[in-house]
């Protein structure tokens, strides 16, 4: 990683730097190496400060590098490949889920929850938090939104709070025959509750998944999972078994 | 939107100011609306540049604002649900898909595709540019990798350039058997030549959907698709219709 002349270059400077940059990550860094600090790199590269910093945001976007308080730039590992389409054709809970339900309370869901749902505007509505680790790292922290009519059996004194309440509530939302789901997938930005549990500062990039499940009599249930944009990369497994696939496609 | 007092909350200054933010932005503000510049709305909420500076990149993480060159901050209009998995079961071109074939190169794929091709480090392969406008605006730019074992029919003059040898390209790809596909998706910055057809600055973050279309003899083609994660939310259908979609769970 010597020193390189960028003057001459037409493009923006911190982008041609994040080239360079890039190549040397995969020439002369392992991964988790700590890289110098901005001072040292900036001077190296003989770019300003702030042009080293664009270039670092870029390719802590791009998953190249991690930014962690007391630890300082490190070289990131490639993504992990997390599952979201496959896995979850069934209710939440269900098996071949690799979620773990942490806790369940009653709470006004938030307005784009609250607009698939179609509940009133102040109906409490039975939230079950859980989280997902892959591979020994947190992945997501999801916030499933069950209204009280697609749970009628549950039993308010029957495991009143906790991971209990939580699979008592999923327990219940299994007995509905599932009719379907979507899902979608945009940018967000880590509120701080799921900061915390995915080990990142508030307002972290992250990727938003909302999936909502229903029944033959309308929406049961809506799902917005929060994923670590920095260390995830979201697969959407084939869509079953693809004879059938094709069979679907021929039929529609 | 009048002014408000931060200093008494515990939670971070800029996150705290986010909330308020965006529920100013709910009832003061109209969608396309330019916000005051900075030092002005810095005042009025009483806090440092730095900190509304925050707040203002976490609102348009979240895709509530948008930043232009030459217009200044505005409210952006909610999300545009842009369709990924459903109308995509099929070869790229079908009918049913709303992207427009731009342009034919040979060339020598980055290496993430190259990793899912299995094709040679220094082996041309056919790379096709295609754009996708939704309600008239550029929501993605697509570079699709069609190695020529997956079209041997193409002929080399027949339409040697543009739109016409894309299209040409993807009537090839067209001609073998689709056997499944599976997809990932990914935060990323937008590369320069992305980002000027997405009308964004290089650098700006980005949804990356890497799409791999297989026949029995393996990969045949690599789509790296980048969607503006601004504009943006993709959706994904429930797979197929619900019955036959019930059938393949019970028959796998």
């Amino acid at each position: 990683m010597g020193t390189t002349q960028l003057e001459t270059v037409p493009e923006p400077k911190y982008w041609h730097l994040k080239t360079v940059l890039s190549e040397a990550l995969d020439q002369d860094f392992a991964v988790g190496e700590v890289l110098p600090n901005e001072r040292e790199l900036a001077a190296r590269f003989g770019v300003a400060r702030a042009t080293l910093r664009q270039a670092l945001e870029q390719l802590e976007l791009e998953g190249r590098l991690q930014r962690r308080r007391g630890v300082g730039t490190t070289v990131a590992p490639p993504r992990l490949g997390v599952a979201v389409g496959s896995a979850q054709h069934c209710w939440p809970g269900e098996s071949g889920d690799d979620w773990t339900p942490v806790d369940a309370t009653e709470a006004v869901p938030p307005a784009a929850a609250l607009g698939l749902l179609g509940t009133a505007a102040d109906q409490l509505v039975h939230t079950v938090r859980r989280t997902r680790v892959t591979q020994g790292q947190p992945v997501a922290a999801e916030l499933l939104y069950v209204p009280a009519a697609s749970v009628p059996g549950l039993s308010a004194i029957d495991a009143p709070a906790g991971p209990a309440r939580a699979r008592a509530v999923l327990r219940e939302l299994q007995r509905l025959v599932l009719e379907g789901q979507d899902r979608s997938v945009e940018l967000g930005s880590a509120r701080a509750d799921d900061a915390k549990e995915l080990d990142r500062l508030p307002g972290a990039p992250v990727l938003l998944v909302t999936t909502r499940y229903f029944t033959a009599a309308g929406t049961a249930a809506v799902s917005v999972a929060t994923y670590r944009a920095d260390t995830c990369r979201l697969t959407f497994a084939d869509t079953g078994d693809v004879e059938i696939t094709h069979d679907a496609r021929a039929a529609s």
